[in-house]
């Protein structure tokens, strides 16, 4: 017996999501549900697997199968295939596991011809109506099924439109769509070298095999790569009976959302146009009118479509996303799905159904996703910003309000420019160059630093550069993925709530201004217009996704304020209620510390004290002159007069953070980096030492830069990561670490004092064997119990180690026996483990494998499992072996971060660190990892 | 009850030497063998311990168990410990548990005072020796338990001496020997401020302590450091009675080998003096005789020493050093142990005993340790060198070969400078200019590269360089440990073969001559006088420890003829016959391989082919320059044309290796550095393009420079240990590794058509993530499948990969799906595990770590088995798991290192693999793993 391929409708439901893709499912759903569904059937994803691993063959018995199920929805229908008198028409759609929104391929109108167009026309009499069906199956087929170039098609029909008064599709009278018939076959022919295939079961096979192939398509396969989907799901193929939204104005098609996927706002929300196939609704090409519209136009269907909406809320527990098409009056449901929607209405959908009693607050939690908690927090406009914009009359035009968010960027016309320009990261010391080259030594200099978006390391420092860009177009379609990605922001001059554009960034969470028709776009010239001002490629423009303003020039942000997210805060405070992980921050300062305790952070998990080695603002005496002097002492008299004089500074920094930190453990890692980092870079002082040697003017700023270089070049070290740093540094260098012990120390004492709640644990970092952390953990606690006696105050600490060099975790259990706690370094742990040095190989292949799927995802973003977390199993295991109440963390980059919190919580850590704008979101990652695991919940 | 703290020696045996330590063990053993050993008893090492413990302070009973144990050894000898009329006298001597030569303190003639002095006088009616023995005690005394110069007693000695007309010990009167006591006891006062302790117990107390304390004296803890040995296993005290070798010219003391320790021959070997004690003949003031003599002179004792040194042969059934003591015609034996040897003895002795059916084949081969078998192969002189050297006049002086091997140096004549010379390894680039500082810009000219020893790196580069230096003392002390560990080989004045100067050498395998007393050293003038010629400090000198010869200058070595050292051969032979694991070698080119299979290696573990792009002798085209424009090539095309132009290179250099190593399988890295090694340093450019620059001259050398520059700067990495470089290389640049597949395999294929067996395995290295390693082998595979194809000729291969990234080793089981064969490069795996970057921290921290015990061992030496070794035990079961039969092995350094390869065994690898000339010692190794742990036989 064959494997079963096809299911009717009838036959399947949501559970079979894997096997019948979302669209499949949704549908059987729906019919069993009682919905008015037209008749069909699908194709399981296993089919589309079996089709590929056989060459690209239908399976064996998939085509028996598919005429088989035909004959069932022929009966259901009363219409037959390919019958002239009575013709059924089908379309064939994708639908994959997770919705991938445009990036599959629909053909409707399958099974016209010469012979059925006739019939179809005959019952409505409507000729028009028929020939313009025909020439939709053509277009699609030929684009999509055989790839000729859409445009084409579209050339061919402004053409005619062109001669019509009103210049729309629905001006073009039947003998001109006769004509369009004509000219589509023989452009086909042309670009083809077949005819468009006549048999209505060879356009059926044609358009399955089109929809399987479509999954490998470039689009499909860049969507995938970007949200991390794998590649053997394989789509479904949905083969449904045609309801026609174009036969007449008693006729149209819609798509909506339950209610307001922008705000959340418990209100239909859609758009839907008269006498208009669906796909002309999504595609942007007439802007569609608010659903609330048709309350006057179709007031039957819309009462009814009211009721399918509550109906489907109250079966689907949540906000779903339909399509629908009405035929001569009559509703018809094409499609329903989980809405997306907004960080916003996420949020504030989750809260009200929680209050209408839907969900509870636990699913309410799996409802959001950090990344959600997280578009909450990014920069938004500056209010005071925004007057003064439209003050100066800045303010070029509003369209739809797509997809909320605020971003600045170059104007770019075309997704491979955008690519280009708005997907590298340039180091630092290269952008402006590569800026040059792009737009030129003028216009660079113009925009200065304003081009460019920060990438920071773990350290807060700025690792790259990358150039800003806006990506402007008429409207978007699955070939500008790549450019979408790239850009700050989308703005399209057509399309509404629903198109391409506004869908993709919305689940993405980027910018986007849809339907700005007040902007003429001229493709050709490179630039648009808009109330007689000319914006070229190039200029610097502003979006606003929540407002759909669009500015010319750059406009100030502002971090949004998080106590005023009512909503969020309290289900934040959900989250805290059933989450085992604590979230703690890594935090420098004391202003980091506040903000981060603001967002419910309940200690810093790590406190780095190399940025306290350079000079602050408003301090008279040089930290970093000292740090210099300190380095290059010639002997250990002479370093310990520099370190005495750093002391203070670093007692001072520690007293604002205890106090910032009032009743929370403050994790302060001693010196981590190696000391020529704060020396100046060998190859500037060898151009230097050449230069001044060669002009033989200063001999006295020669000897003093020969000096430095020799320091230099004798601290240099092939391998900095892996040389003298972390603790070994402590180690060599009498004296520092000793100094920074009694820093803290002396800090805490002070600010106990002072009435503070003060928990310091020193963090002794790159431990590499028990013994390292043994001889420097003795000789801290030396100072720390001399200080305690000197300043007579009764401050508890703990000294702990940092887990980054693999033999550490290898060796926990020895390493628990001198450490109070561990806290993982999972960046550093990362790099060794992989022997992958971040800042070398993410420009040179790290992300060229994770792009080729060499690497399932960046390992420095994503943590991961079968590697690194093999080892942290085991350090975990072997330190609690040794000491089970041991402390526990991680404050590496993975910390933040939404898998790798999961698995934190999986390997019953204390808590995770993580920077302060990552804090919200982890909470929420803490609580979901709860629910999944703990509660055996899973949404 | 308290802890038996006390063993008299008829309560203990051999088998308690970890409770008596050596000595005490082998006293106990002797006595109850029923040999003539005087009466006495051992205090355990227990007793060290806990008196170390308890703060220096002896453990509860144990000076009651002395009291005790005393009492039993009067009653044996009949005498009384302070009793004026027939006192007994002891000695007080250390013993740990492995023989640790000269390092510990011994203390004679205990108990005598001004009252015992009479009754040690009357019965032999010899004031004179009394006076003796008593000015004996208070130098011993005073020097070893209270720390006084040991150079102000001699200074005393030397001038009553002077007043002789002999000028020897022996020639001083009883009335000089009261005035020597006197002024002893006056030195000793205003030294310690305290008169010398008249008490007997007293004396013997603080003589137990000192010993206990001399467990952590410098000297000890320097040789456990340099030997390896654990600071934690304490030393014994052997309090034993006083026989006296000085009661007359009928008494005497010596020392001796039951077979000669420098040859290995069958003949009782030793020295001795007459009228002397024991400490007389090892400190090498006085040159003593050969044992011979005393045939002679005391036959009867030299009958009776005969007998029992075959006694103790048979009984202990190896070579035993031995210590004895004729008193007034009386043979007493104080001390018998295990004889160290030299290699060449050690294998000679292993197979007489065979022969003499003393021992089995298997314990043969226990009694040679691999390092051993390493000295046989270190270079010697060569012999023609050796004439011409002879014929210009520049032989010294001969002495006695106290310890075999070549080596020159520059001469120093004190250990501090030897040390501060000779041991430090330093930069390549920075070697020079250290030597000028030390030796003078001129000296320094004159010495060139011949001041230096190259320290290699894994790639056979040098990666360090070392003072060459020779110590030359008129004796050596344990003081001088620090400078002999330094020196390339030590010359002494005065001495005998069981010198500490011959003793310690031996032990380490470094070339000795010793008692060269045709040398007149001058400390003061930091020189020595030969024949009229003077040798000053700084100068270049040559001794062959082989010979006793003395050269001036430096003299060319070569390395032996190991197919001439028959008995080695056969030993070896023997080792293959129980090992249960390969021995293949390191080799990239065909005369290395050749040498390697001559030292019995059965495969290539690793050859590497990055040598290969370089410039090779008398090769017309440069391949370096073509890897150049290689790398700099701006398309894939013009990069594919260099390397075409690269195969022809590469297949001849597999074909020469292939047909090296016929029938036996070659395992072929593929390329592993980053590129930009292949490129001029970045530094170095940009001090010529600074330089062009500004000189302005040469417009086009600067271009061509700037560009490269421009090249090198986009490759240049900040951890390039981590960077682009194994299996990423092979995957970033298209075309590389697949040329260097084909090139192996058209080798391969071209031999094979030579009738060669050839059995190539492709080694792709660097793998971290399995698709890595799926990515390359297909493409690779394919490659192959084509050649073979091509060529028609069936040729089999392997394709695995190196596991040297901690990842590969923690994800073994999905790697070895796609892998042949596993390969441990331990040198990159334990930089990643340790987080050590080998280049960078040996000069930086890495020793330092290691003298101070922060590290057990250089665990770039020794594998690293809690850590590193938890990574191999892992990977070796989870690859078995997936694969059972997979082929693991080890090429990093670690698998020429004894520990190491027993590790290997543990872990049930295929074979370790090291460069051609560890090759012998590691089939030892291997041999003594597999009896030890598969036979159950432990020495």
């Amino acid at each position: 017996m064959t494997k079963k391929w096809v299911y009717l409708f009838e036959e399947g439901n949501e559970g079979m999501r894997n096997l019948l893709g979302g669209k499949g499912a949704g549908l059987a759903e729906m019919t069993n549900a009682g919905l008015p569904v037209p008749s069909g059937f699908t194709i399981t994803t296993e089919a589309c697997n079996a089709y590929f691993d056989a060459g690209k063959q239908f399976p064996e018995g998939m085509w028996d199968q598919v005429l088989a199920a035909m004959k069932k929805v022929e009966d259901q229908t009363g219409n037959k295939f390919g019958d002239p008198s009575n013709p059924l028409l089908v379309s064939c759609r994708s639908g994959a596991r997770a919705s991938m929104p445009g990036m599959m391929n629909t053909v409707l109108n399958i099974g016209l011809n010469f012979d059925t167009i006739v019939g179809l026309a005959e019952p409505v009499d409507d000729d028009r109506f028929a020939w313009d069906a025909y020439r939709r199956l053509i277009q699609m087929f030929g684009n999509i099924v055989k790839g000729v170039s859409r445009h084409k098609f579209e050339a061919i029909l402004d053409e005619y439109k062109a001669k019509t008064e009103g210049g729309k599709d629905t001006d073009l009278t039947t003998d001109m769509l006769k004509d369009v018939v004509k000219d589509f076959k023989a452009l086909y022919k042309k670009e083809l070298g077949e005819d468009f295939p006549n048999d209505p079961y060879q356009q059926l096979r044609q358009a399955i095999a089109a929809v399987f192939d479509s999954w490998f398509g470039a689009p499909a396969v860049t969507y995938r790569n970007t949200e991390g989907l794998p590649h053997d799901w394989g789509t479904g193929v949905n083969v449904q009976t045609v309801v026609f939204g174009n036969m007449g104005w008693d006729s149209g098609s819609g798509v909506a959302f339950t209610r307001n996927p922008a705000t959340g706002e418990k209100q239909i929300y859609g758009e839907y146009l008269l006498n208009a196939q669906g796909e002309d609704v999504v595609a942007g090409i007439r802007t569609p009118h608010k659903i609330a519209e048709m309350k006057d136009e179709l007031p039957e269907a819309y009462e009814q479509f009211l009721e399918i909406c509550d109906l489907l809320e109250r079966h689907y527990r949540d906000v779903q996303d339909v399509e629908f098409t009405i035929e001569r009056g009559k509703l018809w449901m094409l499609q329903t799905r989980r809405g997306e929607r907004t960080a916003a209405a996420a949020v504030r959908i989750a809260m009200d159904m929680v209050k209408e009693g839907l969900i509870t607050k636990e699913e309410a939690l799996m409802r959001v996703t950090p990344a959600q908690v997280d578009q909450f927090l990014h920069p938004r406009f500056d209010p005071k910003a925004i007057l003064k914009a439209k003050e100066d009359g800045n303010l070029l035009a509003v369209g739809l309000n797509a997809s909320p968010g605020a971003a600045t960027g170059i104007a770019i016309f075309d997704a491979d420019t955008a690519g280009k320009w708005g997907r590298p990261e340039f180091p630092v010391e290269e952008a402006g160059a590569q800026l040059r080259a792009l737009i030129g030594e003028e216009r660079a200099k113009q925009l200065g630093s304003e081009a460019f978006q920060e990438i920071k390391d773990e350290r807060g420092n700025t690792r790259a550069l990358k150039i800003k860009v806006i990506l402007v177009r008429p409207e978007t379609n699955p070939d500008d993925v790549h450019g979408m990605v790239a850009a700050q922001g989308i703005l399209t001059q057509h399309g509404g709530m629903t198109s391409h554009a506004a869908v993709v960034a919305r689940g993405w969470g980027k910018p986007c201004v849809a339907g700005c028709e007040a902007i003429k776009i001229d493709l050709a010239a490179r630039k648009f217009s808009v109330n007689g001002r000319e914006i070229r490629e190039g200029a610097y423009i502003s979006i606003n996704g929540a407002t759909g303003e669009v500015f010319e020039g750059s406009i100030a942000t502002i971090r949004p304020r998080f106590e005023e997210e009512h909503d969020l805060v309290t289900l934040l405070g959900w989250a805290d209620e059933v989450r085992k992980l604590g979230v703690w921050t890594n935090a420098d300062n004391p202003q980091d510390a506040a903000r981060a305790r603001a967002f419910g952070a309940e200690g810093i998990g790590l406190c780095r004290t190399e940025h306290m080695f350079f000079d602050q603002e408003g301090e008279e005496i040089s930290r970093r002159e000292n740090v210099v002097k300190m380095i290059m002492a010639e002997d250990e008299e002479e370093r310990q007069k520099y370190l005495d004089r750093l002391l203070p500074f670093q007692r001072k920094d520690f007293e604002g953070i205890f106090r910032a930190m009032d009743g929370c453990p403050v994790i302060i890692r001693l010196i981590d980096p190696p000391m020529h980092e704060f020396l100046p870079p060998r190859e500037e002082l060898i151009e230097e030492v050449t230069r001044l040697r060669c002009n033989n003017e200063n001999p006295d700023e020669l000897a003093e830069k020969e000096k430095m270089l020799q320091v230099v070049k004798s601290l240099w070290e092939t391998n900095p990561m892996m040389g003298l740093r972390g603790c070994r540094a402590g180690i060599m260098y009498k004296g520092l670490t000793e100094m920074q012990t009694r820093a803290i120390i002396e800090a805490a004492c002070n600010v106990a004092q002072e009435g503070v709640d003060v928990h310091p644990e020193i963090m002794i970092p790159l431990t590499s064997h028990i013994n390292e952390l043994h001889e420097e953990r003795k000789k801290l606690e030396a100072v720390a119990r001399e200080v305690v006696a000197e300043k007579g105050v009764d401050v508890k600490y703990k000294f702990g180690t940092m887990i980054e060099v693999p033999r550490a975790a290898i060796t926990a259990d020895e390493i628990a026996k001198y450490a109070d706690f561990f806290s993982f370094g999972t960046n550093d742990l990362t790099q060794m483990t992989y022997g992958i040095s971040r800042d070398d190989a993410e420009g040179k292949f790290l992300l060229d494998y994770v792009d080729r799927k060499i690497l399932p995802n960046n390992p420095f973003e994503v943590l991961d499992r079968d590697g690194v977390g093999v080892l942290m199993k085991m350090c975990v295991e072997k330190g609690r072996a040794t000491k089970p109440d041991l402390e526990v963390g991680i404050c590496g980059e993975h910390g933040g971060d939404h898998a790798s919190i999961e698995y934190c919580h999986l390997l019953g850590l204390n808590y995770v660190s993580c920077s302060p704008f990552r804090v919200p979101p982890a909470r929420l990652s803490a609580a979901q990892a709860a629910l999944l695991y703990e509660y055996g919940r899973k949404q």
